[in-house]
């Protein structure tokens, strides 16, 4: 740091010294400090992959906090850290993203309605811990492989093609390590879906999306396209029927009545939206719920369609039973799996591939792993059923294992090794509170059974909306956040989405 | 289109029938469209490039409005789209950006004071015409060739990528064409410029610029970097002392001393801002502001450097004595210069490379073919300097043309061809209202003189940031904007700078 410290030093003399300069310089105005003092030998060193390899977090010793290791930035990971008492533990997140999206709001964000940074929310506001306390870190990277054997996690940091550093290697020892990396969009093995689809999990889906709707609908303005291609570009065809799909696809259908109609006047009878399922739409919900949301889409202009998706194309799809369907913009959300870096884990699994837990979200043949979220499953063992994927889900489990691990630091067993034959109190029981989804402008669904058998409330209709919409706010984790996606809310209902392609 | 227009029918006969299924399918249930119905012979065509290569807008009828063809969504064309009048016109604009970019607020969008759809407006809102009147467009395309003589331009769109159609060609033909392509960033012939630094005109290179300096922070805080790479990643380099490098230099200090400090805790000592100036930084402005303005980046812990970059490697940049200055993020922010496509142009050039222009902004050569922006520049036989490139020169040569367009439009003289020996009234005059930048929170410069020798005000200081933001508050185009503005600026002050990837 040699060369900084002497342009410190320079620039303290600089500064009172505007118009004489004392210094001799190639510069002689006193206005700038000068380089000419400092080496010019190359002052650069990259990481040296093998010396850096195993650098890392060392396990923590008996006097210091012991530290909770969390794999992910979903609701699961998110909330957990949210909980976790920092006077206990100090707390190391690892995760590829730095931020929580709040995934019931993503659909919005695609069409304008919402802005992107309004639904995703920095860990380090989650647990500010992390960005200020000594021992707690977020590290941008991977979890390679686990040692737990060791307690240890061998991870390497995520960088960003050219002009960044090359990834490098390295460990963090944890006193328990909570495995919250969520799943992935199942493919089904179909041909093509990587490539040319778009699933809808992420901001950058989102982006991706954004942005291809509105090149797809000013490139069908342009002169020299056939009216074939011009209906091709401009039909959204959306995969799944669950309330992702459902609720994208009405967010599409009210921007294109609205907007597409105001600011795309000329194209705005070519636009069309196919939502297709190979089951039954919004399949957890009440008959009447989904009847209701059935109408509502098709009044809206959705057209729904049965079909099983066999093959996937640059430009058309194909299904099941050969009909060939063009599309401009294909959107996949389906159901969701294990992700690789889970099927790489050696670890008993539940019934489906997910990490497999006990009735404490223990994964019991190792010591101090645990796992929440949409990558651990109840195991056979214990005679529960999966639970769905699901944010509430994943939400409630990591509000649970917070506090399981409040209360274990205050009985002794924060460290490693230490809570063996610890009485953990009561085993995780998750209550679904019921289900929401929208279907386009003021209309939602509330269902608030607690299963599909079961008796409760359900309510359809512009009551709902309003309930959803107070709902999500109350959830959103930041008043900053709350602040923006009311600020979207109100400023979409009187300007309208926004447009620009950025 | 047969297929769709077939899915139309059967879903509103659906839609009556949600329960018994009248049409016989594979699909028993009611609840959904079926498509067996549908061929499954290929609908798709691809426009074939040679048929459809010179499809375009034909030349308008003598009773039809006349067209004007804009190339160019900056302050001079959008500012022209916005004053012409559309009784009178239809306007096409041909641009690969369909926004216009409020450029002096673009440093506080890099790092996350501002949002960056707060400061772009989509050319729809500037000129509503577009939007909707039957023959205003907007294009999504570049303009390729002029053929002045059919009163022509040949256009190819912009496309994106993977899974978009191929770029195809098309012309427009105008009754008068207003290139207003604007200008690139110089790099000087130096190397390694357009790989390793980024610019600041667009908001696609504020968002690079962000992305990158949010991962620097997170990777500098992961183990295994050496303390020479960590201070390399965190060393921001920016190069240019105008307005615009000052402004970005002022911002990035002043979310160093706020938000780094609080959020990025761990990495604080270690992040630096070096400002890289060949002459005097802000050059244009009165001796005592620059002085003001450099007493005050100094102080916020920018270090102004004077020197000449001669090499731009990856990591590092070499000035012309040797000096070698590793960077973590190098911003690109000096003069501007003749695009590759304003030199292919077969016009007459003024001194300086720029499009020739006599008084009136018409390249006097040809018929109907107007320049405004930083792109064109006052041709020597006029003895007029060439103006700055600056927002507030082509703001009013845009303001200027379109009142001089509707008076040639009353008078009869909007079509093509007709306005050959009309009298176009007086000719455009640039009057430098003053020079604005801040220099980091709550400072700026207000240089109200109209030249560098004048007399008039100039004020630094709390009072100038205060006319700064109204003045660009009541400049911003729209309503939906300008309130956007006030909100992130409200928000940032609460609430700090959002700092999520993405």
């Amino acid at each position: 740091m040699a060369w900084f410290r002497k342009l410190i030093h320079v620039s303290s003399i600089r500064s009172s010294s505007l118009i004489k300069p004392r210094i001799t310089s190639a510069y002689p105005l006193g206005l700038f400090t000068s380089l000419s003092h400092f080496s010019s030998e190359s002052t650069i060193q990259t990481p040296s992959p093998k010396l850096s390899q195993y650098s890392g977090l060392e396990p923590t010793k008996p006097g210091e906090k012991p530290r909770v290791v969390v794999l992910g930035t979903g609701w699961a990971g998110c909330r957990l850290m949210k909980g976790i008492d920092t006077n206990i533990y100090d707390v190391v997140c690892v995760s590829p993203r730095n931020h929580m999206v709040f995934t019931p709001l993503l659909a919005s964000t695609c069409v304008g309605t919402l802005e992107f940074r309004s639904v995703a929310e920095p860990i380090g506001r989650i647990q500010p811990a992390i960005s200020r306390a000594p021992g707690s870190y977020f590290f941008l990277a991977n979890c390679k492989t686990l040692d737990t054997d060791n307690h240890v996690v061998h991870c390497q940091t995520v960088t960003d093609g050219l002009d960044t550093p090359e990834p490098w290697n390295f460990k963090v020892a944890y006193d328990k390590l909570v495995i919250a990396s969520g799943a992935e969009a199942s493919t089904f093995g179909i041909r093509g879906v990587k490539e040319h689809a778009i699933f809808l999990r992420e901001v950058y889906h989102a982006q991706e999306i954004r942005r291809k709707l509105l090149l797809n609908l000013m490139l069908s303005d342009v002169p020299g396209i056939s009216e074939e291609e011009k209906s091709r570009l401009l039909h959204c065809v959306v995969i799944g029927g669950g309330p992702t799909g459902v609720e994208f696809s009405g967010e599409l259908s009210d921007f294109i009545i609205r907007d597409v109609h105001q600011r795309y006047a000329h194209v705005k009878d070519y636009i069309h939206v196919t939502l297709i399922e190979a089951n039954e739409i919004l399949s957890s919900f009440d008959d009447r719920l989904r009847q209701y949301a059935t109408k509502q889409l098709t009044k809206s202009g959705v057209r729904l369609v049965r079909g099983v998706v066999k093959d996937v194309q640059p430009q058309k799809i194909v299904l099941n039973d050969g009909t060939e369907v063009p599309y401009g913009l294909l959107v996949w959300s389906t159901g969701v799996g294990p992700s690789p870096f889970v099927n790489s884990l050696q670890l008993p699994k539940s019934p489906g591939g997910r990490i497999g837990v006990d009735e404490w979200l223990r994964v019991p043949s190792v010591e101090d792993v645990f796992s929440i979220g949409d990558c651990c499953g109840f195991l056979e063992s214990t005679g529960k059923p999966i639970l769905p994927a699901l944010a509430q889900v994943a939400e409630r489990q990591g509000k649970y294992l917070a506090s399981l691990f409040n209360t274990m630091g205050k009985a002794g067993g924060g460290h490693a090794n230490t809570a063996k034959d610890m009485d953990l109190g009561g085993p995780f029981v998750y209550k679904h509170l019921g289900s929401m989804a929208t279907v386009g402008r003021f209309k939602a669904l509330v269902d608030l059974r607690q299963s599909k058998e079961g008796k409760g409330l359900s309510l359809a209709g512009f009551l709902s909306w309003f309930i959803w919409r107070s709902a999500y706010l109350t959830r959103v984790v930041s008043w900053r956040n709350r602040f923006y996606v009311a600020i979207n809310w109100a400023t979409t209902f009187v300007f309208g989405r926004d447009i620009s392609r950025i």
